[in-house]
């Protein structure tokens, strides 16, 4: 068992989709990883928050075993984010965004994680991200996320921190607008190009594709006929499959594979409730017992071995 | 081996997309349904032309073992669509149709092909495809395609003849617009409510999610980096799953998965070339050699048989 060094924003969001609303909910991509990853591994979180954070959302966090002594607390408001779904789950509206006490967020590592085998690097800038890289020893997996907003505007950074991590998640929207191919497969030969060992696209229901140096691998969308709020969704995939790998302390293909299934199985679970409410009460049974179903759910062959 | 009796349209296409342009090539439902289903199955063909037919598209349809007794040739002008791919290739713009012949179109179905066990109802007016499943003697299965066009204007014809047959096929917009709800589970509980035992839903790129009275099944679209044409892709895929199913004699939940992967591999090869070309050479050991990748692919667990 390893534990993951992440680093990322926590906020407090307002959430609108069809099926209803929450008001300044805990929220950040931080917070979604987290509670998905410690359903596997210790986690040590990394971010900032202003004095209006809720103890609440703390406890939660501590209550998950996550690790607060990289939190900062600083004077000033917590990153707000709202934003409303349109019908169709897949496009939002981002109605406000206030950046608050992240806007002069510095990452300082403390120093038992200085060590950590696994870093995470959630959708931060990217010269944030390249800070956290100068202050760790020899991770042996770093895997990032980002968005297209870096894309746009800190694009030379973004290059920088790709070259030197493992494994990079982006969205299908955000794979194309970075390799400049509507090809997600050509997407992320171009972003292999550039150093990572795997890329992992994140196609929202539609599930992930993942490209690495052993191959190609696809895993559907968990089927389900109750999605309430796709936020986090993401960021939650990815805490089960950087989770999962450190339960394992092995980063081979084959494992990896397994990893992005428990990760779909992760995020399937998310977007059934609002916000983090369905992570916050997860369980691993609860996890396995998806597993299971969704290897069914995608197996070819039956066990009974009957050739096609 | 079972034969399958296919009514459809057949048409002369012109194609544009970021990768070139064709002119007149052979088109319509029924050319790719029947190209595809051809290779595992007999095929007898109804459908229509007009004396503008080219005697080459005849002779291609014949050389793969095409049943034509069926088709009718009128005098004037064969169907004719145009339409442009955008640069993601997922939508389309129609530059032009014209009916022609197939405005005035009634199939009779040749007295042989009466005792057919498979029925294919490509997409043409739901009145047609009930005139053919009036003409029909007990088939063991009959599957239909539709399309938004039917849904606007024909809705109660549609609904008459969805509580006739077994499988429907749908994109994901069609069954969304059908069922009215934007959850793909959902409208497929909502179409399978009103008669049919399995309906699919077909995604593009993104594969197929598949909902029956035994479960679930979801495959992800095969990932492919030289995506050239996508026009026929969903017809050559449901030639792929009926013509499986009708070599295999059997329709039961475990062959239906395995047909829906054969589909898949038979429209991932469809998309790599303009209009048919890629079906008109495609052979059966060229699919199952794409079928072991995509069970690869697609394969949770790999066979050393390591639990998760």
């Amino acid at each position: 068992m390893t534990s993951i060094l992440l680093v990322g924003s926590i906020g407090l969001d307002t959430l609108e989709t069809p099926f209803g609303r929450a008001e300044d909910v805990l929220g950040g991509s931080a917070s979604y990883f987290a509670l998905a990853a410690s359903l596997y591994a210790p986690v040590s979180m990394v971010a900032v928050v202003g004095d209006d954070f809720p103890d609440a959302h703390v406890n939660l966090l501590e209550s998950h075993g996550i690790d607060l002594t990289g939190l900062q607390r600083v004077p000033g408001k917590t990153f707000r984010w709202s934003g409303r779904y349109r019908y169709d789950m897949n496009s939002r509206d981002t109605l406000d965004t206030q950046l608050n006490v992240f806007a002069d967020f510095r990452p300082e590592i403390p120093e038992a994680d200085r060590e950590s085998e696994i870093v995470f690097l959630a959708n931060i800038h990217p010269q944030l991200q390249l800070q956290v890289l100068e202050q760790v020893r020899q991770p042996r997996l770093v895997a990032l996320d980002s968005m297209n907003l870096w894309i746009d505007i800190a694009r030379d950074a973004l290059d920088e921190v790709i070259a030197r991590v493992d494994v990079v998640t982006m969205n299908d929207e955000e794979a194309r607008q970075y390799a400049d191919t509507y090809n997600l497969v050509a997407a992320a030969q171009s972003i292999l190009a550039r150093g990572p060992k795997t890329v992992i696209i994140k196609k929202g229901e539609h599930g992930c594709v993942v490209v690495g140096q052993s191959g190609v691998f696809a895993v559907p969308g968990y089927p389900l006929d109750d999605v309430q709020d796709p936020t986090g969704a993401g960021d939650a995939f990815a805490g089960g499959v950087i989770g999962y790998l450190a339960s394992r302390n092995d980063y081979s293909w084959s494992t990896l594979r397994r990893a992005l299934v428990h990760g779909s199985v992760v995020g399937s679970f998310t977007v059934q409730s609002f916000g983090v409410d369905r992570l916050a009460t997860l369980t691993r049974p609860e996890i396995e017992d998806r597993y299971t179903l969704f290897r069914e759910l995608t197996m070819i062959e039956p066990s009974d071995g009957t050739d096609a």
